[in-house]
């Protein structure tokens, strides 16, 4: 009888095996990918720095030419830069980053940069350099590779250099196997809506071909910081509640609520221990694992708790939202909504939408849809998002619309966690409380909407009038004067001027 | 200015945050992929042991009864059981399994077991029981849960009992928060589907009700064992080959290529580092990186390789495929195909395909279609699956086939690498040489089925033809005689019985 074999594999092994999970599933995914992780950690790392962002993306051919189909990516920030000890790991460690907390942040695996390094280091077994500055006297620069099977980078050079400047930022140089020109739509849109969801941002692209793509801020205001905040009871399950009570120095369960839980009043801290049967000063680290069960089953019961507060999110903003629309898409008409914040599975969340009309926004068979969680466009499995689905089912007529007009809907939610359905966080899935707030954000837009198309309805039909006026008023004074027998017609310019002001205000309500 | 903090997070924990990824979305989703990942481990196990699968499933209600929403889950089976020192890390590690050799097998991340104990933990923090024998003298007992944080077992308890009987198997026991009465049809249809599949397999469920369903085994038949493959040449990227070299014992290129890599020839093996211009006495521990590199293009160019060999597959075949067929879905007439090996990316499939209709297949809008790999169902993201394509792309009026009718198709892809294209193994990714191979084995089922409902039209027309003559006979024979003015009418029995005899050989045939 055969005996099964066990071995262990690292999670850096795990992801070089099943790549796809993280999105790098053939060589045109790959290269948009790349780019995306190591926009968005740019982006992340500007806005730590309070500085608007300015990202530098360079793709150039790899040694074999266009052919070979490798390329070399290059990518720029301003950013708070990476301390030296953490720099080999950031980019040579699966499931090592920055992004553990519980704040609104672009990246939420942990895996991004190292993936796209890990990508690379396989299809062309070259390795990455890294450089960066926290803006201290000294710049690092590394040449590093990934240890897959110990999960560990290993660092094949370590230079240290003067920074002249004071810059502060950091650089991802590295090659991959690609195809840029099947990619290349997708990257192009996806760096349009990125601009356009962070309009504070200035985003250079080259391309192979040496074609040069500008995306420049249209404001250099940038949103407040998220904050980290901490867990709702109605979000956390026995295993966080588990190392809460490890590591908390607290004493007493009433510290203990206090302190570790979000918006936790001394008041109420004592009402839900009552009703837990839990006594206030017993320590936390003396409940048996049947008491932190028990303990959870009645925070997820206890309806006293205050809804998770989203103070510590950070959205766009109608004035920003605005800029970073008529910047990218140049409508004739933008309508913008932000709602109040809302909560799912104890997590704080606001929806902004808005809806742009006209201009260069281009006509198609159906509205275009453009969705952004935490400041990122999503791109793929737009039929799968829950806002497809929302617009979908909504009654277009009633506010004027139809889908041959040139409209666009743009959804946004930000959260210390979305509601992704898959790593590669593709689109957004079908929670109640999410979808209600994007159909009534949708619904105000939408008015908003209406009134301006039903304003242009009325200004058109004044200008036919008045049309009609100006054609005939000529002709009318004419006949009336032959008519009457008279010799001069009368002086109708007054009349025509009057009219023609009764045009413009109506155009202007 | 703020810096970026860092930290590392282990494997279990990210599968933790993340556990939608392995298919843990939800109660009712997470009720169903416990169940499934512990039963394909059982039907590996009982194969590898050379017996026979036969498992049992008895899920109850927990502690609290159905209100709590909690579970026990207990899976037993009959396979060749886990040696005493690896129980612990099969259930209580992220990343340690025996799936990662090449062969074809059901499951393929390593995750499954380990998921459903984790998720069990992190939902009531009870631990798993596990039980287990080789057939040894002793059976196994570890009462584990697993460290999150450091992604290793915990063992609470461990015990050594006799093993009466010579037992060989594993039995899994743990809790878990699930959704049953959700999960119960999609939980009811995997088994029933795994029956199907598998037709020497007996699985015998027994729910929270206490409602008994049993899937009895049709044939104590089963296909001989996958067998553990070397990789193809088309089929490895720079990281395996250099992983090759790093723990080869060979000392040159000849024999390196012969030993390491599938269906490679004395002869082959001189062609190909000819082309690729490496010296055949060479030390593959002294290939520099870029040789590494241009070594496994040039494996990419090389046209002389023989194609990858399936004998390492484990096709159903005919016999056990119409078997299942029969078993589970009761239908009139079943027509089977088995595609001969194919290959894509250097990695060998086979393709079985049936269609079954009448009987007890019931009639829909459409053809139901059903959907295997390596012996395993895939029941989520239908219309997202290759073979889903394949239907909808085919004329089927031109086999006589409408949507309206009582048929089923049924396509089974076993491969060393199923093209998932989620770590959920909910649906297959639409390759090329795949798909060309589902379409034209559906095709050959299709045209075995356009000749049988042919011959069913015919035998449907003759049998109306011939109840018009047992009809009219008589009356003809009796208005004959009054005209002829005879008084006894002709004996017509022996021509009906003639006609009817004429009936039986047209259905027959």
């Amino acid at each position: 009888m055969v005996t099964q074999v066990f071995e262990e594999i690292s999670p850096a092994d795990f992801f070089y095996r099943n790549r796809d999970i993280a999105g790098f599933t053939n060589p045109s995914r790959a290269i948009f990918a790349s780019i995306r992780e190591l926009v968005e950690n740019s982006l992340d790392a500007a806005e730590l720095a309070g500085a608007p962002p300015t990202i530098y993306i360079r793709l150039t051919y790899g040694e074999g030419g266009l052919e070979s189909g490798v390329y070399r990516l290059r990518v720029e920030d301003n950013g708070v830069g990476i301390t030296s000890r953490h720099i080999p790991s950031a980019f040579g460690q699966v499931l090592f980053g920055s992004k553990y907390k519980l704040k609104q942040a672009r990246g939420t695996f942990g895996l991004g940069g190292t993936m796209a390094v890990l990508y690379g280091q396989i299809t062309t077994h070259k390795p990455a350099l890294i450089v960066s500055s926290t803006g201290s006297t000294k710049v690092y620069k590394y040449r590093i590779m990934v240890d897959i099977q110990r999960n560990r980078p290993i660092i094949l050079e370590r230079k240290i250099l003067i920074n002249k400047d004071q810059w502060h930022g950091t650089i991802v140089k590295f090659s991959l196997e690609g195809d840029y020109f099947r990619a290349m739509p997708k990257i192009l849109e996806y760096l349009k809506q990125t601009a356009l969801v962070n309009p504070y941002a200035n985003i250079t692209f080259v391309d192979p071909k040496g074609r040069l793509y500008k995306f420049v801020r249209a404001t250099t205001k940038m949103p407040p910081l998220p904050k980290e905040t901490l867990p709702h009871p109605y979000g956390v399950d026995v295993e966080t509640v588990k190392r809460l009570m490890q590591m908390t120095p607290h004493r007493n369960m009433r510290d203990f609520m206090i302190k570790h839980f979000h918006r936790i009043s001394e008041k109420i801290a004592y009402k839900f221990l009552e009703f837990a049967a839990i006594p206030r000063g017993k320590n936390p680290k003396r409940l048996g694992p049947g008491e932190v069960v028990k303990l959870v089953q009645m925070m997820k019961r206890f309806e006293e708790f205050r809804s998770p507060s989203a103070s510590c999110l950070s959205p766009l903003g109608e004035e920003l939202l605005k800029a970073g629309i008529l910047k990218e898409l140049k409508p004739e008409f933008i309508a913008v909504c932000q709602r109040k914040p809302s909560t799912y599975a104890g997590h704080p969340f606001i929806i902004e939408t808005a809806i742009a009309y006209g201009g260069s926004i281009p006509k198609k068979t159906d509205f275009v849809l453009y969705r952004f969680a935490n400041r990122i466009p999503l791109l793929y499995d737009e039929a799968s998002d829950v806002s497809f689905r929302v617009i979908k089912s909504m009654n277009w007529r009633r506010y004027k619309a139809s889908p041959d007009m040139p409209i666009a809907v743009l959804v946004h939610i930000c959260s210390t966690k979305i509601p992704y359905k898959t790593v590669g966080k593709e689109f957004i899935a079908d929670r109640p409380e999410v979808k209600r707030e994007i159909l009534n954000g949708i619904r105000e837009a939408a008015r908003k909407l209406r009134r301006y198309l039903s304003k242009q309805e009325h200004v058109e039909k004044e200008k036919r009038r008045l049309s009609v006026f100006s054609k005939y008023l000529p002709k009318i004074a004419k006949f009336s004067t032959e008519l009457a027998g008279k010799e001069r017609q009368p002086d109708i310019q007054k009349l025509l001027e009057i009219v023609n002001q009764v045009g413009r205000k109506e155009s202007r309500k």
